[in-house]
């Protein structure tokens, strides 16, 4: 399998993260976003959306969208698995993934796609509704950091995909300035720190 | 299973045309998002994100998130499957799904969000902000017209869960404006006609 992707951004980190947690083995092929690496006619023919991450199969097989490689991965290795092992469990899983992706991830990457200076000139970035994306994602916050008192992960008693993805998107918002408080979000703060310690955090 | 919903809100419309799919039987509360009923506090421990639809179980338990929920019903009712058959074809459908989502359904409820009248005085409305959405959709219809000129439905050769997502989406947009022209997107208006003729879109 070979990863089209992009240190830096958020959307292939998740596919890294799960990968190492999987302990599956994959080449990589650095795809620029700075250098417009992923908007050459070439790439588009992987991928027409000029997105990141992109799988190739050794058939030459393409597969878009992070989750959607995630999921297949999990199909071909199902131990440990990240999205449950139960209908009830998958279902939970899922739904904490995507509150972690539409809550945060998204948000917050809308928040540096409105904001910062690496989109000045190439997007209309619209400022003011970085602010209103910024003001809901510390409401999540709050939210988040209730749940989290009650269980050390997003979906329950152990590490999932959820977790993953809630990383990626909390972690892309020290570019933007939003940061987790500890004084204020202790349970947020502890459970950061708790998923940051996987060696899997530094795929 | 009783399902929480809102008539005219394109994510609990979702989940009653999954069903239909299925001809699985559950009850129906209205939720009306009009009279924020979704905003009270008895709501709100169903839902603290005050968002629809939520799946209440027999015994209690909930579940939210539309895609959590169609997904916990195609465990119990397999069949017809509409998450698909087999790994990869369940990544496929999962790809499509998400650029139904994130591509369609996402961006133009974000335009009525941000110009209906409905929401004026409700959130801070930017319709700037809708312009470039509204931008994005249009280009989007071009791509995905291109891609349903070689088959019938977005993922392949039968009706999934991606399709159902892209309906909800692109017939929500009919509120800002947002239509298929057949001259201009003679495969995507095809598609809308196969997809808006089951019986389940009156779902």
């Amino acid at each position: 399998m070979l990863l089209y992707h992009d240190t830096r951004a958020p959307n292939p980190r998740r596919v890294r993260i799960f990968m190492a947690e999987k302990g599956v083995a994959y080449d990589a092929i650095e795809v620029s976003i700075d250098a417009a690496a992923n908007r050459t006619p070439e790439f588009r023919k992987k991928n027409p959306l000029a997105l990141l991450p992109v799988l190739e199969l050794a058939d030459g097989r393409i597969l878009r969208e992070s989750m959607a490689i995630c999921r297949y991965v999990e199909e071909l290795h199902p131990d440990p698995n990240l999205f449950g092992g139960d209908p009830w469990e998958r279902a939970v899983i899922e739904q904490w993934s995507r509150h972690a992706e539409l809550e945060l991830l998204i948000p917050i990457t809308g928040v540096f796609r409105n904001t910062n200076k690496y989109w000045n000139g190439r997007i209309k970035q619209i400022p003011e509704y970085a602010e209103i994306l910024r003001e809901l994602v510390a409401g999540r916050f709050d939210w988040i950091d209730g749940e989290l008192a009650t269980r050390p992960y997003l979906a329950g008693s152990r590490f999932t995909v959820a977790d993953i993805t809630a990383l990626c998107g909390i972690d892309y918002g020290k570019l933007s300035g939003i940061a987790i408080d500890a004084a204020t979000h202790p349970h947020l703060a502890a459970w950061h720190a708790r998923v940051s310690g996987r060696p899997s955090a530094k795929a």
